[in-house]
């Protein structure tokens, strides 16, 4: 059975980790930095190397495409992003984007003869931390947003994304999305718990959860702690502990797939001594159903409606709100198929978190392999998948490929 | 009946009142700063117009007192504080200071003949803003801290109060303690809503809450909000409001007096779409009955000790802890039947707030009177009392310590 050069992937995974370190060692390449280039340009170098056609689009994405005999035909592409969030591990987005070019590069020296292009890409700014809105460049890609409103997107450090590119060589002259995939692949670590937990090596994405994010605003009246009885109180603290509670009770109890955070919570005025005049806190809600997103959404808003009668006063912001992504399930179970034929447990999953392939699924057939995280940790430099899962993860993503690509 | 004066009651309010005003017009009378050098010089100079002896002792506390012929007798003391909190109102602590000026005036023209001295003192540093512990001064007078202690206590701004004190001209030469009263009495307004809500002029405080202070700190994993399935959670903040819904809805519940408040909440690492690995949040309970007070701690202590069957961190800080003080029951029946003889309507009731009576309490028979509060609004300037009830409650004051005194 064909198998990638682990040591090549491996070593370049450590290669373009190293890229971008600042004094106290921490991994930091935001969009369009100056060390962003640098892992870029390694990119870049390691495509040519190997024998690709580099292009890159207007808002900066890099792809290195495998020519076919046939040009014509829509292309395999294979994805993901080489940006970084701050102090950062070096396996989330690097691993799917080096493991595609290895899988071209294995599959162009075994002799196979593709009868489609095969692509490699790294979309840029899927982090978001320098530029809103994260999975810029796949957005692009698949039509979602312009590229003239992402080109003018102003960072958290006052710059622009466009002049960046440009500064840094990477304002590419090909017009987003001129690459039409025929479908699309995407390997990457699972920053969840699920497959360490359970010992499974592959986890095969069968979908990737909608997101409802809501900021709560609670006003009651703010009195002394000590002098004012209970049944005389608006205390909308009280009030934000009964809210999070039902929601985050209700939720676990269903044993349904919903997952349900309260990150952040501020009182006001905040004192030891005084009843809370206001609480503030967030709720970011998740499902791979629509319908049941929804009914949460619902079941929240029924509860907050009720304490508007206790003289409460709720007000309700949506900050963030995607639907369900269903990958295609003919990818799903060729990667099932492809696990099982190299002996690797496999379980079908869905994405927590989002990825470029849910902005490529938009456009072509998509799908996702994922391999275990230790600990569910990503975002972090303690971010670690086994070196042999790392491997085995890219042997299921060559075969799959070449299902598709034969 | 002899009354007060109204207007030199009132008039004296508002004079003091105007002192301490910063540039955008905020009651500043912080203890022992310039402002309050301000204050308490003008009631010096009062105490002194109206022919009372000045003592001031080592932590500050001042005292005017009328001499009776018999100087051996223990004296009546009348008190509250003049030091204010940040954007003060005008009444809490002044008006039970200049009101217990006011009855010593009206008792010395009405040719009334005391059998012992009658004293009223304004205590140093009650408000604690700026100096811990609050109701500094009547803790050093009942001899619960001694004034060494005090006087080297570092304020928020880095003062000693002990060069503070000297620096205002009010470290006096008195022995703190030196007056031992034959009975202690405080006039102040509410601060809670009761009296308002209920159309009662007076109330007679028979007993003034314990307080048990404590912060919580539940510690357990943050982890990725879309990626980590319920059941795998170890989620500190849903721990946080599952524990302020718990005690907070089963003391509402009870109809006790006991009253419980969460004002302060923190979450770590505070991002909407991280699992809280820390909350930190304190809990002010108070009861009038130590037993019960006992009981809500402990029953909160047993359910935090579940959450550590859950995988879950907790630790807990005591910050204060003060028993109930039951004031005397002689003195409160003498204020019910002085409100009846002057036709007020009039009911016992507990202090929700700490005074400096409940430091006299531990060395004297002691009570309070109260008079409504707007709103039940304190330590603001929206802090009200309708000008008929000051004098009422004055007129009350009057008539106990004519009975005490007599």
């Amino acid at each position: 059975m064909t198998a990638i050069d682990a040591q090549r992937l491996l070593g370049r995974i450590r290669e373009l980790g190293a890229v971008g370190r600042d004094g106290e060692g921490r991994l930091i390449r935001l969009a369009a930095s100056d060390t962003d280039k640098q892992g870029r340009d390694l990119f870049v170098g390691w495509l040519r190397q190997a024998g690709l056609d580099v292009a890159i689009d207007r808002v900066g994405n890099i792809f290195g495409i495998w020519q076919s005999p046939d040009r014509e035909q829509a292309p395999l592409l294979i994805g993901s992003h080489i940006d970084t969030v701050i102090d950062a591990g070096i396996y989330d987005g690097c691993y799917g984007v080096l493991a595609g070019l290895e899988v071209i590069e294995t599959l162009k020296a075994s002799g196979f003869s593709p009868s489609r292009p095969v692509a490699v890409a790294a979309f840029t700014n899927e982090e978001g931390v320098r530029y809103t809105p994260d999975m810029m460049g796949s957005l692009v890609h698949a039509g979602g947003i312009d590229a003239e409103t992402v080109l003018a997107a102003v960072g958290t450090d006052g710059s622009v994304l466009g002049q960046e590119l440009a500064r840094i060589g990477y304002a590419g002259d090909r017009e987003p999305g001129f690459l039409k995939p025929h479908a699309y692949l995407e390997l990457h670590i699972e920053q969840g718990p699920v497959l360490e937990r359970e010992s499974v090596p592959i986890g095969a994405v069968e979908n990737l959860q909608g997101i409802s994010w809501q900021r709560i605003t609670i006003d009651g009246v703010a009195n002394h702690a000590g002098t004012t009885p209970m049944s005389m109180r608006n205390d909308a603290g009280h009030a934000a502990a009964r809210t999070i509670t039902f929601l985050l009770d209700r939720i676990k109890a269903s044993n349904a797939p919903t997952v349900a955070t309260v990150g952040t919570i501020r009182f006001e005025p905040n004192a030891i001594n005084v009843i809370p005049s206001r609480a503030v806190f967030t709720i970011d809600l998740r499902d791979p159903d629509e319908q049941r997103l929804q009914a949460e959404e619902a079941a929240l808003a029924a509860y907050l409606e009720q304490l508007a009668t206790e003289n409460l006063t709720v007000s309700v912001e949506q900050l963030a709100r995607f639907e369900p992504v269903i990958f295609d399930l003919r990818i799903v179970e060729l990667i099932e198929a492809a696990a099982k034929n190299r002996g690797l447990g496999v379980r079908r999953m869905t994405s927590g978190a989002g990825h470029d392939a849910q902005m490529l699924a938009r456009i072509a057939p998509a799908a996702m392999i994922f391999v275990p995280s230790t600990g569910g940790i990503s975002h972090s430099p303690r971010e670690h998948t086994d070196d042999a899962e790392l491997v085995a993860g890219a042997n299921i993503l060559l075969d799959v490929a070449a299902q598709l690509a034969k």
